[in-house]
This record gives structure tokens, C-alpha cells and sequence, in this order.
């Protein structure tokens, strides 16, 4: 093996960019030749692809976003999205890929190694919904940014004596909406994962009240509906002087925490290790502080479970 | 003079608890007693104040919204409400008063000043709509919320090419959408004091697009439209790749600003000075860098100007 | 069981106040009264203890430093302090308790368990320095506020072509020197638990200049040396235009984390539980992502070790 | 005129990028030229010149330190440096420019100028220690950083009762003490421009301390002595359990606040405007919220003055 390819692929989380980079430097550190692909499966079938020298990834760690652009191709699904990739790897002359982004992105790494091009998968979303690892890259950047978005909300909401809802990112899944309704000190947490009662809720609001607490907030996962349909839901109950916020696409951007800068780098440089291996068609994750691999057909039939028992503490500790 | 009041009226802003510091402070350091009144007009009427001492503010300077709460109170402006306000100012034996709000805020100062209590305006909210300041309190941290917020949202529009609509708050007036347009190098600012002409800001997208620009972001001061309702109007014109945040609550809250927490240090002491100088039904501003006040009855004649120099600036900058 | 009581002990740590506010809402919600004991050992030896409602720990989840305050006490190692303490305990009703400390806090909490009164340590310190847990509460905020500060570092670095020594906190452990250094793109990282050679230092320096590297940057743990030590051992090998940083008191501060908030609200939660099984002498821990504990006499015949595997990472990551 | 180089010089300061992009667009908006020169002077006589892009100056506004880096250059106060400066000048046909830095940069503005190279200077440095401006590119982000650093050290400062003293930067100048001191609620500002008696600070200190106060914080100037030197001196009048941080280069990073990405595009576009106008030799600043413009030769002989009515509203507020 002489050179590998690194693409992101899917939405973009922060952190790519570290994994990138980790990508990189292990390779060249390795004596690899190491390419750079353009807007993910995209960028791959057009030939988007450029030799990535040193500096390319120097000062990248801190920033969000990532440098490779991505885009969703659902082409890359048919076979012959997928010859053409393959014609551009012959072409380059690549032998071997790392894909970071989310499971979306697992089935083109699955097609690739197939093929008899060797591709590992890294978890790169926000929405920590991959199964076979605790935590995804760019899930605790985010998580970060939607607690210091709470922080902020109940400046105003205990100034005015107001109820919150803070909808929150996470597609299916309620990592984001556990850790920072946890972290963000919030009186309900509403994930897909668990069942709610919306006139209990109401019902917690009123006693909070009775009891003096100056306000409340609610963290919504937009798995499980739409703030303002939670909201009309709620005042079917009450007033409660209720506002809702959908904090939308800043919980993708900004610079990744050290945490997910940590995660990225370990990740990246274990996956040129198992390419150097001869792995393919293998994700990569990190279970119980330490890094694994599994087959991604593996993942296709597990489905990821967010640590509930943060749901149980935090209906202590918010009363 | 031997008894001031404080209170915070209106919409929270960062700062508040700063100026109410600078209040209390200075006055103790003159001599004088302070109260804190909960609530704004509507804790005077209830009688919601107690005597501040110097630790009560201490610790206070970094934090967001205002430990004296706030509260909209429309009730005070009959007659019946003042005369139910001044009846607490007597039973404390309050001679003046500090209100730190919006220019709602000052009608009542005018008031409890014609009924003899002295009362001097702050300007405190983060939309910078009140005349004859350049600054409001809270606006700079508001502002640097946003250009924040862009920042990110930016990380994620680059790497996706996507035409973001970032809309802020600001009620009628577009100063935050113009210093944060200008600072977060957005591609569009629109605002309340100038027209604007959809078919010209979608053939603007065109044309960034063709030269290879890789995001697109207008800044929309909430005072034109919602943020859907332009997302609607512009998609007559096209698709852009097009997405849209409502930035919402996050603008009110943060720890203040180094500029917001000196300028509120700077009123509030400034404000007391004159109620020992025996000024009443004024407001404090600072203009051309430069502490000044006015009647507040010339403040409702007046209607505050932006500063469209900006405008102008950004069209050059943006291309 | 009927009152337990929650102090802070030893160096402040960001996540100390959520996790007494964890400790006080969780016993609260078992039907159990909770006594804030101020200032350590010292407190509660003088006395100085006060019972704690709901609203006592409300919106301190976000706060740095910690509310019950802290203070060294090395007369607590005689039996004759001791021995007040329990008295104060007595006079109290408390029947248990939790300490959130360095390991130096556990000390103590062995003793007052062997005189009858159950006492669970948690790990609260910056420094990650304690056995048998992988992470300590605090650690991860100042890991990011060292992040943050080492990103402005490279800005200045990078326009000015230096070399850039920054020390950094840890007491005797490497643990914040190597997870920054990874995450802060660090060129070097040296650190009490490997050795180095400051001649390769300089060497390695002098071939990064001549790669074209905008700029070095060294972080070292301040169990190696002082920084000024380093950089008069540094300059004997050439000039570099070299500058030391000492970050100092504002790692122990700030907003903590998400990663910290919820390592206390979990280890709190769990500390009150174990009381209520009757446990004492212990100290908890997380493990692989797990929460453990252990006889604090185990922890100290245990020396804790760092992830030293990312100081080969960043081996292959910095050139 | 075709054609304008722009360059930065000094230390480097957080808005200094700003300002290129601004310097940039808004010359090629006129239909000139641009070319960026590296490493200030010394890049300029080496011919360190390269033509710009409007891709160029795309996403850098949000960036810390200079893309143009920066170069302290002593020899160009020789005719001889200058005369070398021009010929690259000629060989580009550059026909003028702008540069941005701290005073000692505006010397060679006017050598060029006189050389029949009309150059424009912008105030750029973190220490505000410019004439005819009330405020540098940089200064604002700088106070920002050194209060965000203060809150933290309260943080630690509080739950200890400790003494701080914090020295910060601003070379002869006490614009970031001032600044910083009042927002971060300092008890004393200790700068250049006033007089101080360490015995009377210590007896303050004791007084605070009577009084129930947990912490105290000095702010201190660099251009009043080093912190080591003033801890000895304090220590002199007693232990006060005092500590010392000196916030160093942290201060010239980090992204830039709004405020100064304000001021930097302001003066950047006003800059090509004035060459336009066939203007050169003169300094850009900021006075009274409007912009203005000096020659030169007058900063040489003013002293740049700081707001010390800042030094006298902290007085009574601190207390």
C-alpha cells in the first residue's frame, strides 16, 4: 500500500478536520502518499481529488467544518456511481480509504472494499447515533455549544420567570438533547427513546412554580417533533409565559472541543494503522475508553441506544 | 437625598446587573442607602424592595440578565398605578430613583418624576433602538452573540455550499443586524431602514456562486420579516442550497461584554451623580464617546438612527 | 439515615458546585436533609455548616469555583482535629458524608468513616492525578480553557514565526500537558512521565523551521520544570525567538463543561446511593466509561497513570 | 492609481485581518489592484509581494493574528532599507499603501510618503497606546480576553479568599488595566499614568477583608513593574494568601470581537478612500465615534492619553 485517499462525507461535524489531519500525518509518517477528496462520494466519482502535502492540514485542528467540503450523493447507491469512484481511485492510483462521517456514509465504505478497495469508517456527526461507540466526533462540541446556549437562556428565562423550550439537533436519536438537558441543568428532557406525557409536564411546570423556581426549561430532541407543535401542545395546558428556541445550525459549527479534537486524532491515526493492517469495510469506535473496530454490515443491523440512565438521574436532580 | 431606588424594566439585556451594581455601589460610596426593587414597575406597585447591601451586587458584574428580575407592567401608565408606586416610594421613604430598561421604561420615569421622585433612565436592551445614545446597554454582547453564532454557522455552510438566512433580533431597528452583518462578513444585511429587492439579492447569490464563493450568508434584522416568510420570497428565485435560523433567545443572555460592562459602569454611576445633583426625568446616553442625558420627553420625539455608514461599507466588503 | 453532609476540599475545580448540587438534590429527592459544611475540613471543624434547601444549589451548575468554598487543612491529619470535626458532626445529627476533592481530601474521609460516620470521596481536581478513575470532575474544562488558550498562542505564533513554550497545570501528572498538547496541536509535549532531551528538542525545532513551519509550540507540564528553567535550558542550543507562557490560576476557573457537568451530576447522584447502601471509606470513580469505586485505602498504594498513548500520537501528528 | 499594497506591522493584534480584507475589497470594489505584502518592512524590501485575490481575504475576518505576518524591522530607519523598499515598490508598480500596526510602523508610512508613496496607517495593536484615536484595532478583543481571564481567577480567587494580582499587557500604556479592571471588577487598578502606595493597597486589602469580602483582585500594567516584583513588595505589608498570574501572549489571540471587526473594516475602506483621494503621510483613528485622520508627524509629538475617569469610577465602585 502507497498512498490512501480521506473524505468527509454526510453533514459536517466538528472535528473532521482533526481527523483529517490525524489521517494525514499518521500516513505520511508512514511513508504514505496521502489524497485529499473533495465533497465526499461526490468528489470521489468527479475526480475532485488532490495530493495533500504537510502544511495542507497544519492550523486545521481548531477549526469546524471541514476542509474536504461534503455533500450527500444517494447515487454512490447505484453500481454504477460506484465504478466510477473506482475508476478514479485506479486512476490516482489509490489503494486504500478512510471515509469519516455518518453511517450514511458506512454503506459507499462497505461498496468500496468490495470492490477490493480497502475503506474504514470514523464516526463524524454530531449526533453520537452510531452503534459499536460511545461517542461520535463532533458530538461533544456540540453538546458544549447547546449548554452555553442554556446557560444564556436562563439568564432571560429567570430574569422574566419564563418556560423554555430549547429544541435540539440529533436527527433520530437523543444523545444531544440527554447530555445537555443534564448539563444545561433543564427540568424535562423529551427524547425520542423515551415516552412523555405532555400534560405531566404541564402539571411539573405548575409545581415548579408553586414551589418558587424562577423558571423552566425544556429540552426537546427534533427527534421527536417540531418546537412549535410541542409548544401548542403544551398551551393546551397553560400559559406558563412559554417561549421556544430552535437552536438550529450553530450546533454544527465553531471550533471542536479538546475532547472531540482528542477523539478525532486517535481515531484518525488507528485507522491508517488497521489499513496498514489490510482492514477494510470496518468502522471504527470507541467502547468503554477504548478504541475498536467492527465490520459496518455489523452496524447495519444494530441500532445505537443513548445512555438512558442519564433520563433517570436528571429526574432527580431537576426537582 | 438619603434613599435611592434601583430597578430593571423591560426585556433583560447583559449589563443590567452591571449598572445595577454601579448604582448601588456609588450611591453607598456617597453616603446614600439603596433599594432594589424586584420586578420593575410592577415589584414598586407591590411593594417588592429591600435594602441593598454592597455584597448583594458583589459577583454580579459577569453575570447575564438582572438579579432585580424585570417584568412588563402596562398597568403603569394609569394614574392609578403611580399613585400605588409612589405610595411604596413614601412608605420606604425612597427620594429617587435608577430604572434601567427600554424606552418604555422612561414614560414611567417621567412620571414618578412629575409626582416629585426624581427618576433618571438607562438605556439597558440589547436592541440599541433608543434615541439619543449611541450605545444602549447589552447591545455589544448581543452583538458579539450573533457574530458568533455566524461564525459557526459559517464553518457549516462553507463545507455543504449553502446559502444560509440568519435572522436577529433587534424589534424595529437594524443595528444588530448591521454591526453583526458587518463583523460576521455576511453577503446580505437587510434591515428596517433600507429597501431591499429580492430579485437582486437572488441574482447577488448567482453571481457569488459563479465565482466560486462557497457559502452565502444574509443577516435579517427581525424587524423586516420572519425569517420563513423571506426563505418563501426567496425560493421564488431559486433553490441556493437555502436554510434559515432564528437565533432567538440566546441574544439576550451571556456574561456581558468588556465594553457593556464598562458603559454600564459608567451610567450608573453617572446617574446617581446627577440625582445628587438633583436631576429627574432624564435619560442617560453616550454619544460621540462622550456620557450626555436629555428629558426623556425629547427621547419620544425622537426616533433613533442606525448607523447606515455601515450599510454602505458592507456592500463594498461583501463582493 | 437521615442528614448527610456535602463539602469541597483541597484545590477548587470547575464541576465542584454540580456536583454538591447533585449530591444535595439526589439525598433531597430520597427523603434525606443535606448540610452545606463551608470550607473543608477546616468548616467542619469550626463549625461551619449550614442546612441546605433546593434553592441553595439552584443555577450553580454552571458556576466555576465552589459555592461551600475550600481551603487546605493539614491539622484534620491530627486525631485531635479529628476528633471536633466529629464533634461538630454530633451536634449536627449528620450521619454521613461526601467529600469532593483532590486525593489529599480522602485522607480524611478514611478517618471520619473509621470513627463511624460514612464518607465517600469524589474526584474533584483539574489535575486527573487520582488512581483507579480515568477521569477526574474538572479536568475536562481545563484541558479546553489550556485548548483555547494555546489556539490565541498560535495565532500570534504563526504571525510572528516563534517558538512558543506554554506551561501548563498538573501538579506531578502529565494528564493535561498530553491531552492539550494533542488537542492544541502541540509540536512537542513533555511531561513528568516521560523523559526528554532537550538537545532533540531544539534539533527537532530547528527541522520544523527549516520545513517551513510557520511556528513551534511546547507544551510542558509543570511537574517537569518552570518554564523559565526550560527556556534557559532551550536557548543554550540556539535563539528560536522563543517565549514562554505560564497559564496559570485561570485553568482552575471558568464555566465547566458539558463533560464535566455530567461526570458530577452522575457521581454525585451515585455518592448518595452508596450512602444509602451503607458504603463508606470510598472514593468513586469512572472506569471505562463506567462508574466504579474503591476503598480509598486502595487508591493510596495506587499511582496514577496518564494515556500515554497520545503522546505517541502526537509523535506521529506533529511532524 | 492602479494599484495598492497592503502590509502589516509590530506585534500582531486580533482584527489585523479585518482590516486586510477590508483594505482588499474595498480597493478591488474601486477597480484597483491589490498586492499583500509579507512580514511588514522586512517583506517589503525582500520583495515578499504577491498579487491578491478576492478569495484571499474570504474567510479570514473571524481570525486571529495576521495573514500577512508580521516582522519587527529596525532597518528601515536607514535610507539605505527605505531605498531598497522603493525599488520593490517600482518593480510591482505599487503606487501606494496601507499599513497596519502600532507607531512604530507610521515612521516608514512617512518615509515612503516622502519618497512619493503616499502610505496610510492603521492603528493596529492590542495596547491603545496610539495618538488621535480613542481606540486600536485589537484593544477590544484584548480587554475581552483579559476579563474572560479574570472571571475565572474570581472564580478560584472566591472559593480560596485569595489575593490575585493579574498583570496584563499594554507596554507603557494602562488602556487593558483600565479597561479590564473596571469590567472585571477589580479592587485595584494599579497603571503608568497614576501613582500608587503599596502600603495603602495592602491596608485596602485588609479592609476588604474585614469587611467579609472573599477575594481580592489587583489589576496590573506592565508598564508599572513585573507582578513578581510588585508580590514582593505587597508581601512587604503582609501574606494577604496572595498569588500572581501574568496573562501573557494570550492577549494578542483569538478571534476578534465584534467591536473590532467593526473598527478594522470602517478603517480599512477609509484607507483606500483616502488614497483615492491622493492623500499619504497621515494616521487613520477613531475620535469621538467618528473617523479622522492626522499626519504622522503630529502623532509624533502627542502622547497618547487613557480614559482615566475609568481609574476614578473604580475607585468608588471597587469598594
Amino acid at each position: 500500500m502507497k498512498r490512501i485517499g480521506v473524505m468527509t462525507s454526510g453533514g459536517d461535524a466538528p472535528g473532521m478536520n482533526a481527523a483529517v489531519r490525524a489521517v494525514a500525518r499518521r500516513a505520511m509518517s508512514q511513508g504514505l502518499e496521502v489524497y485529499g477528496i473533495d465533497y465526499g462520494y461526490a468528489g470521489l466519482v468527479a475526480g475532485d481529488i488532490f495530493k495533500m502535502e504537510r502544511s495542507d492540514v497544519g492550523d486545521i485542528i481548531n477549526r469546524g467544518g471541514t476542509m474536504l467540503y461534503s455533500a450527500r450523493y444517494p447515487e454512490f447507491a447505484q453500481v454504477e456511481g460506484q465504478l466510477k469512484g473506482i475508476e478514479q481511485l485506479k486512476k490516482f492510483d489509490i489503494d486504500a480509504l478512510v471515509v469519516i462521517g455518518g453511517d450514511g456514509s458506512y454503506h459507499g465504505a462497505l461498496r468500496l472494499t468490495e470492490h477490493g478497495y480497502n475503506t474504514i469508517g470514523l464516526p463524524g456527526t454530531i449526533d453520537n447515533d452510531i452503534p459499536y461507540t460511545d461517542f461520535t466526533i463532533g458530538f461533544d462540541t456540540a453538546v458544549n455549544t447547546v449548554v452555553e446556549s442554556i446557560d444564556k437562556i436562563r439568564d432571560t428565562a429567570a430574569s422574566h420567570e419564563r418556560t423554555f423550550v430549547v429544541e435540539v439537533m440529533g436527527r433520530g436519536a437523543g444523545d444531544i438533547a440527554l447530555w445537555a438537558g443534564v448539563a444545561g441543568g433543564a427540568d424535562e428532557i423529551i427524547v425520542p427513546e423515551k415516552e412523555f406525557d405532555i400534560a405531566k409536564i404541564a402539571e411539573n411546570i405548575q409545581a415548579l412554580r408553586a414551589r418558587g423556581k424562577k423558571h423552566t426549561i425544556i429540552v426537546l430532541a427534533e427527534g421527536v417533533m417540531h418546537a412549535d407543535e410541542f409548544m401548542t401542545q403544551l398551551k393546551a395546558y397553560g400559559d406558563f409565559d412559554a417561549r421556544s428556541t430552535v437552536l438550529g445550525h450553530v450546533q454544527r459549527g465553531g471550533s471542536p472541543s479538546a475532547r472531540d479534537r482528542v477523539l478525532a486524532s486517535k481515531m484518525g491515526a488507528y485507522a491508517v494503522d488497521l489499513l496498514l493492517q489490510g482492514k477494510g469495510g470496518i468502522a471504527i469506535g470507541t467502547e468503554n475508553n477504548q478504541l475498536t473496530y467492527h465490520p459496518v454490515t455489523e452496524l447495519f443491523d444494530q441500532k445505537h441506544q443513548p445512555d438512558l440512565s442519564l433520563y433517570e438521574i436528571n429526574k432527580s436532580l431537576a426537582k
